[in-house]
């Protein structure tokens, strides 16, 4: 049986997946993140020839979260070059947590890759800028550009909280910064760091960011926003470490270039097909949206997507 | 400009990337690889249609070692099931050592991936057999009949040298089997390992044994030998960990499921299109043929077959 | 109030604190020590003038297990001096397991004190002799000397179920044996380690042992067995290291140079004034026993013993 | 050979291994801490009897660093009761780093024990005071006390150059903080810890601090400034811990209660005998004065004063 997005495949997926928000959790250590609704589940597809598919709650904003480092990631690397970028920032995958410190000082203070939080802090500081404002002014106008759309903005309330509780980056930036990998100064870093994190946006606008992807950097209108080779080293470290330590799992269960936020989104790229944008904020162990995964899982089983 | 196999092109890489072979060694801790002349180098490939295309010394014999992984992981996924294989191994890539026995301790006793030694003695354990001596025939029977080759056959030399130097694989499998996960006879289950690691063959078998995984279990014959949705895992698998702590250097440059042994030997797949068999013992510090890692780089740009 | 052993105070303790052996357990991972009863409970000093003082199952043989670290220790050090065995293993504490393999992949293959099992096994091979029979007769015999006894002997059921299941300490040797640390056969140290942890004998012997380390390496005999300065090197390790994780512990609550083994044993040295031995096979988390831990501290409380 | 202090001892062993400082260097991560001239070397003694013993640049002022852990040791052990203290601390020595964060992610966010910065940092934070300077001013008066001496105080140019350059210890309380550790606001317990750090003093205060332990908590004028257990405790500590990972080696050749700092002090304590204050500031690998662990190994085997 041939299965295609025309029949209603998406509701389909998200009712059938939808009552797993159960098992998973909201983020505690993140307040503001603990009020969306758990049941929340919304996706969003657009192809490359222009066509939408959308489902459920594909157009509430949420924060952006971990997904924005992809999108620093291609900056840093547009500003700065992939070799100077891959001089601070490895490109393995690791088995240990999102936030860990281990590998720094286990194996070398440069971040194994850019995805765990090391990583794109020191990618976010490799972003040109004269302040932490205009910093960020550029990294909101290329998001907004990416998702074709100039309302995006950030969740000042979310970047509060985050910004006063999110001590392990603390901690990890003034490691990097002891170990003299992070560069500039670390408050600024930070400020920086927790503001891009605090992008909202909606499942829609993610699907339109992973349309650019997918086509090679070309947007929806056709501009040439990113240099192809660019977009292969982004996919490719999303492939390899997308999920942190389920990057694997992820991998052998759904099998495509894609990113989670523990905002609940997932950005995902069918290379030279389609964009996927996913919203759903109970989480699984790992930070993943729970509903998300297997929803993904078996969209991309029965389109046959799998990149391997 | 477009390149295709039909002009020359392998004996181009081949010519132009042979040099670098000074730049890499011969493993010691191996004694019986020590042997072969550090500038060897050769390329084979075969794609669907059945065309084959090689280049230097791709029918001088070497042993498999770890590329043997990719054989005996599919045997155990069809022996006992991807779900029991997947509950005794992770899927995770590590950024640890090929050897290393640090995340069993730190982690979880079950081996993050099958590719890495601890878990790759835990697969070879999971392989039918009443005996070591029946778990090898069944590995070697199915190594010739993936390549095509009922002359492959073992190297016995090397097998003695390296189970009798082979301390650090040794160690592993008794931490493993302390922490009952390795199940079987200690000496019995490092047998079969020390002995399939031994398995001599040539880059043309290797090129033959790629086009199965290639084409989604079908060989050179047509005949179905591993169902679709195995091969698949397989590939994965590979793309994700094949290249132990450089397997995210592999994927940004050069981007294909792969595996590779410290016998200077290279597996290389495009899922529906080729099987490659690279071999040059020169090996980089990541235990990787170093002439064998810019050949293919050069080659999988030139031919745009990146699965990313 | 002054406390002193005429009165009765040894059965005063073991009597008080007895009944903690039900919040202990018996070591699962070596069947054979299985077998004793929990509530043993034993205690033997002999102080510098030779009066004797017991209470309990101090008569009950029961293996020595890793008290026997310190007489291995102090013949390597006879044999090769202080300074090599000190440049084959370390004399840092670590926080570690006492089986731990950790600190050997991340710091250094050599282990960071003669204390853990990995120290004792590279400490093992350090002994003179020829052959594994030669190394364990001259354990055998220096320790009956230790302990004015010719009655010790090893027990074999316990050698023979150690030999057979200590898989962590074959795959440590193994470990060591790959990084050059360990010298000779690694089977034959191992014969030699599992045996001399399975020596025979009681919490009356263990005192006259300590009684050596108290006096400066006299006997109770007043031969001089081992040069004072060597008396105190062992001392120095067992006050760091000799409960492993818990040296700090014990130290902070106890404070004597003390070494404890799973058998239920705890050997205690109180300098210049007493040996002690003690046996209550019932085991804390970390492998001492629980009712010695109490036991101890009270008495050393008791008696102002404290060497801090 | 008898030796004593009466005949010039002090003299002969600063001037034998003053010339070893050539072979140490002074700290590059504290920039104030670069000022003072390699070679300087002094040492202050004062035995339970009140008589003085000196030698050297025994009166030159130099920052305490971490011998001022004992101290707020001390006083959070007098604030908050010994068990409370050691529920947030540990008390077992660890191979790591003094500013290592490794045990915290592997093992447990409770450090290791209270002389490595961590747990330095988290028993700060336990010292009573509303404030930090509250905080501050009570340790400050308490040195001066143990010391004898109102006029010491803070070097403020050294806390501010540590202030702003310190970031491994801003990272290790920021991680600390979000593990729930430590209690309190971070950047007040900072601004505390690199204060306390910067106590000003000489080696002839750091030897009357000394008497204070040596003698079970009286002072040179008889008060009774600590109650005796509390005394032993912070002993026990300092045998155990002091000198981070050369701990062992320190008890190994020294055998006394002691702390280094790297502002190039230590302070010995010899049990009912004597107090000990050394400074010389070329440091070795572990950051301990290198003329003073040779002067304190040679003072102690000559006047037989080791503890074990």
């Amino acid at each position: 049986m041939t299965y295609s997005l025309e029949n209603g495949l998406l509701d389909e997926l998200i009712e059938k997946h939808r009552p797993l928000c159960q098992q998973g959790s909201l983020p505690s250590y993140i307040p503001a993140l603990t009020n969306p609704q758990q049941h929340l589940a919304g996706i969003s597809i657009i192809d490359i020839k222009g066509s939408r598919y959308n489902s459920g709650d594909y157009l509430l904003p949420f924060t952006i979260q971990s997904i924005s480092k992809i999108i620093t990631l291609t900056m840093a690397i547009l500003d700065q070059g992939e070799d100077f970028v891959f001089s601070r920032v490895g490109a393995e995958p690791t088995e240990d947590k999102f936030n860990s410190i281990l590998p720094l000082e286990i194996s070398s203070a440069y971040p194994p890759n850019p995805m765990i939080n090391a990583g794109a802090i020191v990618v976010t500081s490799l972003i040109n800028g004269k302040t932490s404002q205009e910093k960020m002014d550029r990294i909101l106008n290329f998001t907004r550009k990416l998702a074709n759309n100039p309302e995006i903005s950030v969740n000042e309330e979310v970047f509060i909280s985050e910004r006063r509780t999110g001590n392990k980056n603390i901690s990890l930036a003034y490691y990097l910064k002891d170990a003299n990998v992070l560069l500039g100064e670390v408050e600024d870093v930070l400020d920086t760091y927790f503001r891009h994190c605090s992008i909202s946006l909606t499942a829609s606008d993610l699907a339109n960011i992973a349309l650019v992807y997918s086509q090679d950097g070309k947007s929806l209108t056709g501009e040439q926003l990113i240099p192809p080779m660019v977009c292969r080293q982004v996919r490719t470290i999303m492939a390899m470490s997308g999920f942190y330590d389920e990057s694997g799992r992820f991998a052998r269960r759904v099998g495509i270039p894609a990113k989670s936020g523990v905002g609940g989104g997932i950005l995902g790229v069918v290379p030279n097909r389609m964009g996927i944008g996913f919203y759903g904020p109970s989480l699984n162990t790992k930070g993943t949206s729970i509903v998300g995964f297997d929803v993904l899982e078996e969209l991309i089983e029965k389109l046959d997507l799998s990149i391997y």
